[in-house]
């Protein structure tokens, strides 16, 4: 099978970033994780232009990453709330954090420190196999056609 | 503490949103996963302009994600082969590949799926606690200051 004879329309990573894939908004969800909901909480930290911030806002909202939830009126106010399906980004943050942490650090370490608090331990998140818990090394993993690239050969 | 106050240059999400920020470049590092090493090969792949795929490979290749080695002389040909640096991306692609296969699939459901061949099982890998083997619940993680905020902060 040819990549090139099915496209990047019948691919999980190119759907993913159609939604993700502009460093502005990895950076905005990044800003959520630690806590931020509003505008200009979320315009100070990143420093972007409130143009460019209200597009990819209203942009997570129509692709349900963020709920939009009024939190004062008279004038109302809106903040917004990772979704459930936005929570499940997660693990592409902390794998950038991983990443970063390991390769882009300076000679002052790593800028944060991750406490997983079910066990109490100072943590980095790892990528492991649910069926034999084993941590996942990319050599071993065999990618096959599932059904969408078959029904797409099909077509 | 406030994150305007410290900045995006000591965060380790922005400073690989600075190598890996860009939805060509990831898609490039996809391609890199599934055995493409080729430029005409990514380029058929993607559907890149030249001058695009040729611009992300050097930057890719200066940030020692790929190393460019030569398979081919008269004419010199080079392939770009993942480094271990660039190696260590893929929890941020397999996890491009999870969110887009729960989220975004349409009616044929998911794209592709994966064997880890060490068990033989159809699985997706998760995000675990290296000390307690329990899948992460973004919820319960505590992020503290670590070395190079607080020196940014003392400075």
């Amino acid at each position: 099978m040819r990549w090139a004879d099915i496209g990047d329309e019948v691919c999980s990573v190119s759907r993913s970033l159609s939604v993700v894939g502009d460093k502005w908004t990895l950076l905005i969800i990044r800003s959520a994780f630690l806590g931020t909901r509003r505008f200009s909480d979320f315009q100070s930290e990143i420093g972007m232009t409130r143009h460019r911030l209200s597009d990819r806002l209203n942009k997570l909202v129509e692709e349900q990453v963020f709920d939009k939830v009024e939190y004062q009126n008279n004038p109302v106010r809106y903040e917004y709330r990772l979704s459930e399906r936005g929570k499940e980004l997660y693990p592409i943050i902390i794998s950038l954090v991983k990443w970063g942490d390991k390769w882009l650090a300076g000679e002052d370490g790593k800028p944060m420190e991750y406490i997983h608090n079910t066990c109490g331990n100072k943590v980095m998140p790892t990528l492991t196999c649910p069926a034999c818990t084993e941590e996942i090394n990319p050599r071993d993993m065999t990618v096959l056609p599932g059904p969408a690239i078959k029904a797409a050969i099909s077509k």
